[in-house]
C-alpha cells in the first residue's frame, strides 16, 4: 500500500532525480561533517576530538556518494562538476542544476545540525552565536582560516588542497590505472577526505568545496551569527568558494598531464568488441554498477559520471 | 562425534532459526557496544576515550550483522524491523518475535558485561551503582541524554540520528543504486553506526535502536541501579524506545520519495528474462550471500532481508 | 640466479611447511602487536595511547594471516588449533606441531621487540626491569592483570574474550551464513581482534591466545625479568594460557548450537553437482583463494583450513 | 578540446611514463605524510596527534600507489626497486630512472609542504628553522632519531621496520599465499605503513624508504634548515638512506625462505593451459588490473610489477 502512495511520487525527468541525488548526498555529507564539529565543539572536545572530524566529514562523503553515485555520480561538491564539464565528461547545461541541489542540500543540512544541537549550541554559548572568541560557534558550519594565515597562504592552502582530492579522485575512478573495486568507490574517496582533514586541515580548515563551505555560510548568516561570517578572516568567505575551483582544474591537469594522457591506445575496432563482450559479462554479473564503469571505458572516464545529456 | 551430538540440536523452524539469529546479533552488538564504555568508564579514559566507544559500537554491529545476516537478515533493531514491515520487506508476523529476541539478546549481553566488568565496577564505584555523579555506571548498559537537553530537543535528536541510520542501511542496500560489496555490507553499516556516534552521539548517545537501549536498561534496573535508570532525564527512558521507530519511518521515507521511487523502471518481461540470467550466474558463482540480493531485485529490496512468510 | 639458491631451500613437507607458516604468522603478529606496547609505553603515551595498541595487534592478526593462510590457514592461536581438532576440522596428529611453531614464533619475535626497543627500554628503566612500578616493562610481552581483578574474574574475562573471537572468526568463515570476501578475511579477523581490545581489554589486557601470552612471557622470564612475571597477579599466567582454550571451544559451542547447525541442509546429490559447478567457476575465475573456500564446502568449514592429515 | 590539447602531451617512451608515475606516486605519499607532521607540529597537538601522523602516511603511500600502480608498479620506495632487482623481478637498467624520479618526487612535495605551510611554520618557529629545541621544525621533512638512541640501535630499528614492510607487501601480493583482493592492494599496504608506524615509530620515525627521507631532508637543507640535517643524531642522515636497502633485502629473503620457496610447483602444461584460461576469463571480466596478476603468475610475482624490458 505504503509502496503504491510512493510511487505516485516518482519523478520521470532525469535531471530532476539527478539533482534530488545531488541534494540528498550533500545532506548526508553536511549532516555528518558539520554534525561532528558541532559535537567536538558543544562538548568541548570531551566527546571526540581532531581525528572525529575527520572522520566525520570522511564518512559523511562515503555515505553521501553512497546515497547519490547510482543515480547522478555523486559528484557533491560544484567544484567537481566544473572540472567534469571542462574535460568534456558532464554537460555545462546540467552544471547550474547540479549546483544549485548540491548548495540547497548543504544549505538545509546546516540547518538540520543547528536543529539537533540547538540546545546544545544554546548551553555552550549562553546564546551569544559569534564567530570568535573562545564560544565561537560559527565554525560548526563554515571554514575560518588560522590566525597567522595570510590571504595569499589561504589561497595556496585551498588549491593544493582541492587540487590533491582531484587528483585522487581521477586516480581511484581512471579505468586505465587501479581503479577502486566497484561498490567500494564510496569508501576510498572518503578515504581521500580523511587525508586531506589530516595533512591540510590546519591552516583553514580544508573546505576544498564549494557547496560544503557555502551553504552552511549562508545559513549561519541568516541564523543569527550576522554578517561577521563573511567579514571574519579578512573577507576570508570567497576563497572556499572560487579557489577551490581553480584547485580542482589543476589537480585534473595535473593528473592528466602526468598519468591520464600517457596510457597506452587500446586500438577502436578491438575496443569496440571489448564493449560488446563486456556489456555481456555485465549482464551475466548481474551488478548494475559496473555498468557505468565499462561505459566509460573509452574515454578516460571518472567513475560512473552520468548526465541527462552530456554534449 | 562431537558433530553428530551437534546435529541432534538442529531446529527446523525457520521462524526459530531467525529469532535465534537475531537474538546471537545483538548479544554479539550489546556485548561489544556495552563493554567498550564499561572499558571506557571503569578505566576513566586510561583504557579507551570517546572515539573507542563509537568503535566498539560500530564494530559490533558489524560482527552482530556477520553472525546473523545469512540466516535473518540481520535487523538487530526492532525500528529497523518495523520499517520494513511497513515499506512490505517483512512479515507483520514475525515482527514480535524478531523484536523479542532482539531484546532478550540485549538483556542477557548487558548482563555478561556485568559479569566480566564485576570487579571494575565494584573497584570504580566502591559498590554504589549509580545513574548520576562522578562514579555514575548506568551509562555502560544504556543512554541518558546531557544535562542541557530539553525533551524535545531529545525527540529531535533521535528522530535525526535513526533516520540517518535507515537512509544509509537502505542506500547500502539499493541494487538500483551503488550497493555495497557482497560480504561488506556488516562492514558498512558498521560504518554509518561509526559515523552517527561521532556526529550525532553527545547529546544523548545515540541509541538509534530500542533493544540497544531498552534491554540494558531492564538488566540495570534488576541488577542494583533501581528505578532511578527509568526516572533519570525526566524519564528518558521511553524516548529512545518509540520516538527511534518514528524516526527509522521517516528515514525510510525520505530515501524512498528522493532516491528509491524514482528508479527507472526495468520492463517486466526483460526484468523476469534478467532474473533468470542472474539465478543462473549465481548458480556458477556460487557465493550463497549474492543470492539473497538478487531475489529482491524486483521489490527494492533492502539486502538479504529474508522472512518466515513475508505476506 | 638467487631466485635458483632459494629453490635449493624448498621444503616439500607439507607438514614443515605448514609450521613454518604458523611460525611466521605469529612472529608477524607479536612484533607488531609487542612492538606497539613497547613504544607506548616507552614514549610515555607521546607516540601512542591505548588505542594505539589494539590497533597495533589487530593489524599484526592481519598481516600474520596474510603471511600464513595460503599455506597452513593461519590458526596462529593454539586455542583455534585446538578448537578447530575438537570441531573435526583440525588432523589432531598435527595439533601439537602447530603449536611448537606458534610459541616459538612469539617467543623469537618477543626478542626481536626487545632488540628494536633496548635502547628505548634501558633509557625509560634506568636498566631495571620491572613487573611493576612506573617505569613497569613486562607488559610489553605478556598481560598481567588489572589491581582490582580477582582470579574468578580473570578466568571469566579470558573465557569471555575467547568465546568472542571464536564466534567472530566462525561467522567469518561460515560459507552457509555471511562469509567475509575473498582475501579479506584477514582484515576482518583482524576487526575483531581490534574490536576485542576496546571492548574487553582492561581488565586484563585481552590475551585470548596461550602462544600471544606464554611465548613473550617466556622470553621475559630468560631476558631479565626474572620469575616474577609468573608469579605476578597472584600467578596470572596460567590463565590466558588455559583458560583461552575453554573459550574458545564455549564460544565454538556457541555458534554451532545457535547458528551453525541450523542452516538447512543441501541434499548430498545437489551437493555433489553444485561442487562442480563450483570448481569449473573457479578454475574460470583463477583467483586460487576461493579454492579453498569451496572445498570445505561440505563440512561446515572454517575459512581454508587446510592440514597435512586431517583424520 | 581541452582533451586534444591533453593528448598533444602524450609520451610514447614506456620508461618515461613509468618515471612520471613513480614521480606523481611518491610526491603524493610525501605531501600527505609530511603535510600530516606539518599539521602536528605546527598546531602543537591541538589538530591531530601522533595516530595523525601514522595515518597520513599510511593513506599518503594508499593514494601514491592508485596513482602510480597501473603504469609502473607503484615501487614508490627505492629499497623496493632494488629489492625487486635482485629477486629477478625488476629491471637493473630502470632502476636508477626509478631511484632518480622518487627522490625528485620526494624533493618537490617537501617543498609544496613548506610552501602550504609557509605561514604556519613561520608563525610557530618565528622564523628560525631549527632542527631542535622545542620549536623544531626539520622533523617535517625527514626523520630524526630519538636522544637515547645509539647508532647501533638505529640501525637495528631501521633493519627490522624494513624487513616487516617487505614480507607485508610481499605477502599481499604472492598469489599462491592470501593475495589481496584486487584494487585493494594500496589500502593493504598503506595498512601495513601504518602498523609500522603504530609498533616502530619511536625510536626513530620509521623512514623505511630512502626517498621518503633523503629527498626531503635535501629539502630542508636548502630551504632554510642548513647543513644540521645531515649533521643531526651524530649523522644519522645515512640511516634511512642506505641501512633501509638491506632490511628490504633481509625481508624479501626471510618471506621467501620461510614462505615463498614452498609452495608447490604447479605442473607447467597445466599451468599453460591454465594462464590460457585466465586470460579469457580476464577479458571476459574487462578488469585490466587483474591482467597484471596473472601475468606473472609463473613467477612468484609481487603484484602488478611491470617494467620497460626487465632483463
Amino acid at each position: 500500500m505504503m509502496d503504491r502512495l510512493l510511487r505516485r511520487c516518482r519523478i520521470k525527468s532525469r535531471l530532476f532525480r539527478e539533482c534530488l541525488a545531488e541534494f540528498f548526498g550533500v545532506y548526508i555529507l553536511i549532516l555528518f561533517g558539520c554534525g561532528s564539529v558541532a559535537q567536538v565543539t558543544t562538548s568541548q572536545n570531551t566527546k571526540g576530538e581532531y581525528l572525529s572530524i575527520n572522520l566525520g566529514f570522511a564518512l559523511g562523503t562515503t555515505f553521501g556518494i553512497y546515497v547519490a553515485k547510482g543515480v547522478s555520480g555523486a559528484h557533491l561538491n560544484p567544484a567537481v562538476s566544473l572540472t567534469l564539464c571542462v574535460l568534456g565528461r558532464f554537460s555545462w547545461t546540467c552544471l547550474p542544476f547540479y549546483v544549485c541541489s548540491q548548495l540547497l542540500g548543504a544549505f538545509l543540512a546546516a540547518a538540520t545540525v543547528a536543529l539537533q544541537y540547538y540546545d546544545a549550541i544554546m548551553d555552550f554559548t549562553g546564546g551569544h552565536l559569534t564567530v570568535s572568541g573562545a564560544t565561537a560557534t560559527a565554525g560548526i558550519f563554515s571554514t575560518y582560516p588560522a590566525d597567522y594565515l595570510s590571504l595569499w597562504g589561504g589561497v595556496v592552502d585551498q588549491i593544493i588542497g582541492t587540487a590533491a582530492l582531484l587528483v585522487c579522485v581521477l586516480a581511484l575512478g581512471d579505468p586505465r590505472n587501479t581503479p577502486a573495486p566497484p561498490g567500494l568507490e564510496p569508501v576510498l574517496v572518503g578515504a581521500a577526505v580523511l587525508v586531506i582533514g589530516i595533512s591540510m586541515g590546519s591552516n583553514s580548515g580544508y573546505a576544498i568545496n564549494p557547496a560544503r563551505d557555502f551553504g552552511p555560510r549562508l545559513f549561519s548568516y541568516i541564523a543569527g551569527w550576522g554578517d561577521e561570517v563573511f567579514r571574519a578572516g579578512h573577507g576570508w568567505w570567497w576563497v572556499p568558494v572560487f579557489v577551490t575551483c581553480v584547485g580542482a582544474l589543476l589537480g585534473a591537469l595535473l593528473y592528466e598531464l602526468l598519468i591520464g594522457v600517457h596510457h597506452p591506445d587500446s586500438e577502436p575496432e578491438e575496443a569496440e568488441d571489448l564493449t560488446a563482450v563486456l556489456q555481456q559479462t555485465v549482464e551475466l554479473d548481474g551488478m548494475q554498477p559496473k555498468f557505468d564503469f565499462f561505459k566509460e571505458n573509452g574515454k578516460d572516464g571518472i567513475f560512473s559520471i552520468t548526465s541527462a545529456d552530456t554534449g
